[in-house]
């Protein structure tokens, strides 16, 4: 021991590197991981204590039920009836169309004629509804608007699906198709017995499909076994906890930035609107995020569970992506499950290259977003449609020039910036357009 | 292909668990590292843009000299001929001292009262002066003591040395000590010769130890054969940047936030106090992480590079530290080997626990980072001696309770919020003291 201190006077010091030099070989940062999540915890709290601080308490649950029903002893029940009368139409066109069809009562013309109508009313009979009703709030309409484009995008895989089974049925393919889509009534888990095609055509196994959490009809659906009654109640809890911080957070920090950022878009001074922008860029990003887990795992696992719909594959993992597509492919799967299956692969299948098909996709979701966003607020701008379009552009840059984690960074900036920067352009539009006037 | 898409119409689910779900399997978060980083800078450039918008530019190169100098006439030639006079007294006396006791010239008993007297004057003297010439400022003070401070950690290692090859080669061990401080005239790499016992008693050797970027004496350092232009060329620039960085973000950033606090803290309004810490939190860490690589990295290695200094280890990975311990032995490698070295093992030697000896260390590490900042702001108030001493209790909580993960958040967390905390504490003194008086 008095031995080894003798030593260690001698040897003290010896010839080495620090580890920060490059040439050190050193690259253990797993400590910088936990540095970003302390600090972010850290900045966020100070946020969070700061609005408190200047706005007081906001959250004011009884103000969301006001963003729904402006009027509320005229317009819900119109609203509902109005739904259910709706739904239960198209649902009764479709479902005698199809099986009409199959009988040969109705010409294929006269069939794509009807269904051209029925789709067509679907869309614009609900954006005539709000555009036309002046009840009918911006949140009220987004929310049937949203209600009834999917109802859309469900009732076109359904008319595909059984077209196709039609086709495969009809024409030469009859024993291929047979074995495809009804395997000789062998039995799938949870016992339940295969169906083949004229067989799918009940309202029972339409009501099923409108509820189950897909876009993508199909005749037989995975099952599981049982609904597991503990993963329903959490996903129950997680779904009433995250709506809640979903409206406390928009009262609490994202209309108090929006509310001072009017002035200085107002103004146009450049320099503030940058800050406001970056401002509103958190709070948005985290609402997003919420909604995300709310919807995508909480909500659709919730219905998946409740349905014993097996198929659980709502996103994928969409937070590594390196490129734009790689995004746009993994976040929302059932749209993106739509997209190729009803609108991509059918434009490749008619001869039509790979860009312009994917364009056609991104031109179709840039539709539906300006329709959703356009149509509740009254107001024309084009900004969603732009941001949507403005992707491909984006995705053709990132996919060149940036590749791993510069990617992955470029795609998180284009969510957290973007985002926040359509968000503004609407809200000064519609202040611009409602509150100066009113002003003045 | 068409066969292929026929299969896909009835494959298009099967049954899976959504990724989130624990039960998935699925581990892959990278992006989420590169999420924390955007999100990041994001939030920072927005406080930096906020920061300006609100403050304007508030850099000013010229006010940082008058932290140093109150009157640029009288103070700086007194400092720094009374730091050389003073200095050159220092090294004569440890010189004359050692070599004298070599030749048997001094008892034993009056070189130790000598080496006594002069360490207690080299501490108190230059705090005399801070205390008793007013036109010493705060800034300026500091640094004077940080200077005598490692000048007094350095000699106390360079007497401890001498000592133990006396002891070595008057007592038994001659032959042995002769072989391990000497090994027989062999060459070092660079073609240096190595050095022996009393040939090491030069004063250009003691020079080389005073500016070697180390507090522990060796009679044959380390050296590197050649001065590598680039890597020298590189930390100089870095050492100018970084210094410029620091004094900027300390004028713009950290003063408008503690000029902001001071009203709270007088108030002791404990929400807005907290909102404050935390508001200084983020400047002071940076801070803090640019002084350290400024220091600990640029400074050191540049002076090491030009005196060919071998060993480069002034810090070790802390940032992976995952218990108070670690970061305290990993995070300045020169205090560390000197406390280990000259006084937690000579305690051990001398028979005390491994407990006591290392609340010892604590105790000095405590009674310096006092001395540091008491005397220049002419105030004992005792807020870093407690800071340091709350190490203890803290790095036995982290230790038993916090493992991997948290206990490297838990040590981020106590950086990042013990020092602000420690900082708001002098300053709120320091404010009340100076400015609080004159207003009453």
């Amino acid at each position: 021991d008095w031995f080894m201190d003798l030593l260690y006077i001698h040897s003290c010091h010896k010839t080495q590197e620090s580890l920060l030099t490059s040439t050190s070989g050193f690259n253990n940062y797993r400590g910088v991981l936990n540095w970003c999540v302390v600090m972010l915890v850290l900045s966020n709290a100070r946020l969070f204590l700061e609005n408190l601080l200047r706005y007081g308490v906001l959250v004011d649950p009884v103000q969301v039920i006001s963003l729904f029903l402006n009027d509320p002893y005229s317009w819900p029940a119109a609203c509902l009836i109005n739904n259910f009368v709706f739904l239960n139409i198209h649902f009764e066109n479709h479902f005698r169309m199809s099986s009409g069809k199959q009988k040969g009562s109705f010409s294929e013309l006269v069939g794509f004629l009807v269904h051209c109508i029925n789709f067509a009313l679907m869309l614009t009979f609900p954006a005539a509804v709000v555009l036309l009703v002046p009840s009918v709030t911006p949140v009220g309409g987004a929310f049937v608007l949203g209600s009834y484009t999917i109802l859309f995008l469900k009732l076109y895989s359904y008319k595909d699906v059984n077209l196709w089974c039609r086709e495969l049925s009809t024409v030469k393919a009859k024993k291929l198709s047979r074995s495809l889509s009804c395997p000789s009534a062998q039995t799938l888990n949870g016992g339940d017995r295969k169906v083949c095609y004229p067989g799918n055509l009940t309202i029972r196994d339409m009501y099923y499909f409108v509820f189950a959490p897909t876009l993508c009809y199909e005749l037989n659906f995975p099952r599981s076994s049982t609904i597991r009654m503990s993963f329903l109640l959490r996903r129950l809890f997680e779904m009433l906890f995250f709506i809640q911080l979903l409206v406390g957070l928009t009262q609490q920090w994202m209309i108090p930035v929006i509310q001072s950022s009017m002035k200085p878009l107002e103004d146009m001074d450049l320099s503030r609107m940058t800050e406001r922008l970056l401002r509103l860029a958190v709070p948005n990003h985290l609402l997003w995020l919420i909604f995300f887990y709310w919807f995508f795992h909480s909500s659709m696992n919730f219905t998946a569970e409740l349905l014993r719909f097996g198929d659980r594959q709502f996103y994928k993992d969409w937070w590594n992506s390196e490129t734009v597509t790689y995004f746009w492919q993994n976040w929302n799967i059932p749209v993106h499950k739509w997209c190729l299956r009803h609108f991509y692969k059918p434009l490749l299948r008619r001869g039509f290259s790979k860009i312009i098909s994917q364009s056609a996709v991104f031109f179709l979701s840039a539709f539906f977003h300006e329709y959703l966003v356009s149509v509740p607020l009254r107001m024309f701008r084009l900004w969603a449609f732009t941001g949507m379009m403005a992707q491909l552009p984006l995705a053709w840059f990132v996919g060149n020039f940036l590749r791993g984690n510069y990617g992955n960074a470029a795609v998180w900036m284009s969510l957290i910036i973007g985002q926040p920067f359509a968000v503004l352009m609407y809200v000064h539009d519609y202040y611009v357009l409602h509150y100066r006037e009113e002003a003045q």
